[in-house]
């Protein structure tokens, strides 16, 4: 019943009017014309509308089945990723030697968010895939790369990521997964892995698990873990398969959402595993892929969001009922719709402003993410770092909030199944807890990275917003509604660092207020994107765009960010300068 | 896999510290001390834990079924039915004439609050009939109440309300189900009703539809609705079970939660109706319950956030991972409990902190509705007329926001089904939108409550909370941390109450300010309560309480609400404050 259309204008503004990607001085990024990415762009967007989403109930509610030790994809998944295969799309921004593109990771970015919006479930497979590939491109042998680099690019084998066990999932220093080393090389991997993500499924010929585990005789703890390629079938030299390797799938988890995607529960026997990075660094190998994993489910959360929001705006266009208390808008029907209603569109501008303004910040992080690796730019790569818990967990919390707020436009019929309102907020919610929960993600901006460097990203950080203004200050249309703010948003989250900075004698404190904090940042970073997007947008009406109505909704929607999402930063930081004291004040026996 | 206990000596605390239940001047109160309260609760406390929880995870797993036009509840709800019937807990508040035992509705509020925190699905059975009695003893002739009443009474037959069509929820006076006269004083009724709770299944004897229908040449719209009973089982003049009446199961709904309870789509096709009340005035008979059954729902919010912290805590003290970074406090294990971190502290105090405020205030306002119906209180009906939409709003959106929060402290684990945390956030999501969708609480409160009697009584409620805190002002143990901050909050609401005012020009600026105004006015009445069951908790302290830990915590969960949830208002004053004019800027085609 729902549909999804990717937003063409609004991609093609970010990518060239606030990012003006063709004129970065990034390698790679000057053959990012209008038309190029406008070609690519639509045809992402015509598959995730025409194959994508059509699917995405069918995921829903057919799920992933587990017969005789297969899992089963819904009916069409396997057609589809043919397709999404066949196009390319799984390679984008591979390097060329393995057969991918070699095309920008913020093209990549922008691609992806069509076929998440159309269908999460189903995009994962490819998704895990790519953070698996990433992995081994980034520690793997010559000789793992040539192996295994080429098939995981074309998603011909699919990858999983396997970290999280029964009882350690934050905490993965308690892991007891088991890698004994063999005389040929290789290791015995031993132990089980939960809560993997396409763990088992039909649409590939291989899949290659990378999985943590421990060297028996290392160090205690998170420093003794180490980083495994174990495939599902043995890769013979000549790279055809050879046996199933000890690894099986004890069962898929019956999930709030994403039943498209077989989560599951995977048991390694003895599973010959090969070390990829070094002994005992399994948790740099992952990190290093942090930033882009993180980004991608941030791009989730809003994706979500969005195609939420397309399907309740079309509701509320459709559904009739009640009337403008200003005078009838649609005098000859039964009722007006649902759209002309204040509250409606209080809804609805809350939830656009949002989308709007994460697409932007999202695509600059991911351009950002190109300038470190690109360009090799320590300060690009300092202030992603910085970004990135932002990224993942407000936008995440937000998409989720939003998915549900275009839940409830369509009423009674947001809550029945068959109209698929429901299963955007189901899926969406998922994006909240893995790939790190939001709290941990709270933890590590405010424990972590605002301290990087003597805090050097964050005074970055408040630089760029203190130019902008000042560089705008004569801008009277940009002014009040942008300007002044974006200038006390700005102030709250300085007085948050400040009083975080007070906190060191009691570390509570600050970490009292993280939650608070991963909030107010994130306001603070889309209250920027929206001041440049609406200098960005009036720029284009004085050059004379033709399409006046795109963006002046653009300047609107981004007043309405300013005027009424923006004040949130004011809470937050009474929140966070109300201390530990409160939040600690019980005995655990006491709640 | 989740357990429910019920709060015993909180719900004592409201009873009586805060509401001074048995002092009350209002007939039956006398009734209600502590040892009475006590035996009460704690037999529906073990029903809910014993009898209904168990069913909660199999409701949701199993659903309801439509086989041959007859709907199956899931396995064990009948028996469960039965025992809940068996001990009288559906009519507690019901007149003895009827079979009921004559209590005031707040203790039949505090008695219903555990079953739905047990089982929500399954309360419905009973909740939906309790409503169409109450139309029936409020509307009836003295002949449809002895038909009628003590059968309702009992749950040997249960009731619905059906009020919502395919094309119709909100705006009613779209409504084409028909009822034609007929000669013997009865109607043939004939329409389509949907998203119908309880609509058919295999617990009772009969099922009493209260429907509304339009008859044929009547007034237009919503002025020519008019309510009717319609048995599912004609019932003959000895009482006694006749013909099947002409209204069937079109379907059960597929839907995000409430599983356990069958959601159905009901055609009547000629069957035979009995006018309830007058004719064209079925909205009137409508509404004369909609205090209560809001405040029901309200309820419902809350008490899924209720059971969700009760999980949420155990798996916090259960669960290990990671390190106090105040120093081990788990020395001798592999890890810390989540309970020692901040962050999960600061979850679990904002739930803990609604939960019991939501508490206090519905308890309250169940109380004010006693006042209203017994002691025949214009004030307290007025009032609590006021407060209704918060009730169900501002409960529901937080319990929902809630019970979400809890999922998120099981990490992963919170988004697999079999852990049961899922089902509280799916369950709770209903009651954002049942019986008014909160957008239209949102409206009722702002357009239509705030002005009732010339704003009598909005004024009445800045009254009371000037007055607590002019009383109180020389108490320095509430003064910086409970009266200042609810006389901040309270400010806030009186600029917005004064902003609307200023408003009237353009209507549409209180409306977009509407949906931040509920939630303004919920803190502010959270924030009231607060600060007397501080006081309540103080002076209990000071007269020698023995249980000082559960005073002392209810103080601190106190001034964590006053501290982190309060500064809301500021956030929601601003919002409303920019006007409708950011809200209204679009044209409807440029969302």
């Amino acid at each position: 019943m729902t549909t999804y259309t990717l937003p063409h204008k609004d991609f093609q503004f970010v990518l060239h009017d606030l990012l003006k990607v063709s004129e970065q001085d990034i390698p790679g990024f000057a053959d990012l014309d209008r038309d190029f990415t406008a070609a690519v762009l639509e045809e992402s967007g015509k598959l995730s509308s025409d194959v994508l989403h059509p699917l995405n109930a069918v995921g829903d509610t057919e799920g992933c089945t587990l017969e005789n030790g297969v899992v089963r994809t819904p009916k069409g998944f396997k057609d589809a990723f043919d397709q999404v295969r066949e196009g390319g799309w799984t390679a984008l921004d591979v390097p060329e030697q393995y057969g991918g593109q070699g095309l920008p990771y913020v093209l990549n970015t922008a691609v992806n968010e069509p076929m998440v919006s159309a269908n999460m479930a189903f995009n994962m497979y490819q998704g895990l895939t790519h953070g698996a590939l990433s992995a081994i491109l980034a520690h793997g042998s010559d000789a793992q790369k040539d192996t295994f680099a080429p098939k995981l690019a074309s998603c011909e084998w699919t990858g999983t990521m396997n970290l999280t066990e029964p009882h350690c999932g934050t905490d993965l220093g308690l892991m007891r997964t088991k890698a004994e080393p063999q005389d040929d090389g290789s290791y015995k991997v031993t132990g089980q892995k939960i809560f993997i993500s396409s763990g088992d499924h039909d649409m590939a010929d291989n899949i290659i698990h990378l999985v943590l585990a421990k060297i028996p005789g290392g160090p205690e703890g998170i420093k003794g873990v180490s980083l495994f390629i174990v495939p599902k079938f043995i890769v013979k030299d000549d790279g055809s398969l050879g046996d199933r390797n000890g690894v099986s799938v004890g069962k898929i988890e019956e999930k709030m959402g994403i039943h498209g995607n077989s989560t599951c529960v995977m048991n390694y026997d003895g599973a010959t595993g090969y070390l990829l990075g070094q002994e005992h660094k399994g948790m740099r190998a992952m990190f290093v892929m942090m930033n882009e994993a993180r980004l991608g489910v941030g791009l989730q959360g809003y994706a979500q969001a969005e195609v939420a929001y397309q399907n309740a705006v079309a509701y509320a266009n459709d559904r009739l009922q009640g009337r403008d208390v200003t005078g009838a808008k649609n005098p000859d029907g039964p009722a007006d719709p649902l759209i002309v209603h204040p509250d409606i569109r209080r809804n609805l501008m809350d939830q656009k402003s949002f989308v709007e303004g994460a697409r932007a910040f999202t695509f600059w992080g991911a351009m950002l993410i190109d300038r470190a690796h690109r360009a090799e730019d320590a300060q690009a790569d300092g202030l992603i770092s910085l970004m990135t818990p932002v990224i993942k967990g407000f936008l995440t919390d937000k998409g989720f909030e939003y998915a549900t707020a275009a839940q409830q436009v369509y009423g009674g019929h947001g809550y029945i199944e068959e109209w698929g309102m429901s299963q955007f907020a189901r899926d969406a919610r998922i994006a909240m807890i893995y790939e790190g929960a939001n709290g941990v993600q709270a933890l590590d901006l405010v424990g972590r990275k605002l301290a990087v460097d003597g805090g050097k990203h964050l005074m970055g950080f408040f630089d760029m917003i203190k130019s902008f203004i000042k560089e705008n200050e004569g801008n009277e249309a940009l002014k009040s509604d942008f300007l002044d703010p974006l200038k006390q948003a700005s102030k709250d989250m300085q007085a948050a660092a400040m009083y975080f900075m007070g906190a060191m004698k009691n570390p509570n404190n600050a970490l009292a207020g993280s939650y608070d904090f991963m909030h107010l940042m994130g306001h603070v970073c889309l209250g920027y994107m929206w001041a440049q997007m609406a200098k960005a947008a009036m720029e284009a009406l004085d050059n004379g765009a033709s399409d006046t109505a795109f963006f002046e909704t653009k300047i609107a929607t981004g007043r309405y960010y300013m005027a009424r999402q923006l004040p949130a930063t004011g809470m937050h930081l009474a929140r966070i300068n109300s201390g530990a004291d409160t939040v600690m004040a019980l005995e655990a026996a006491s709640f």
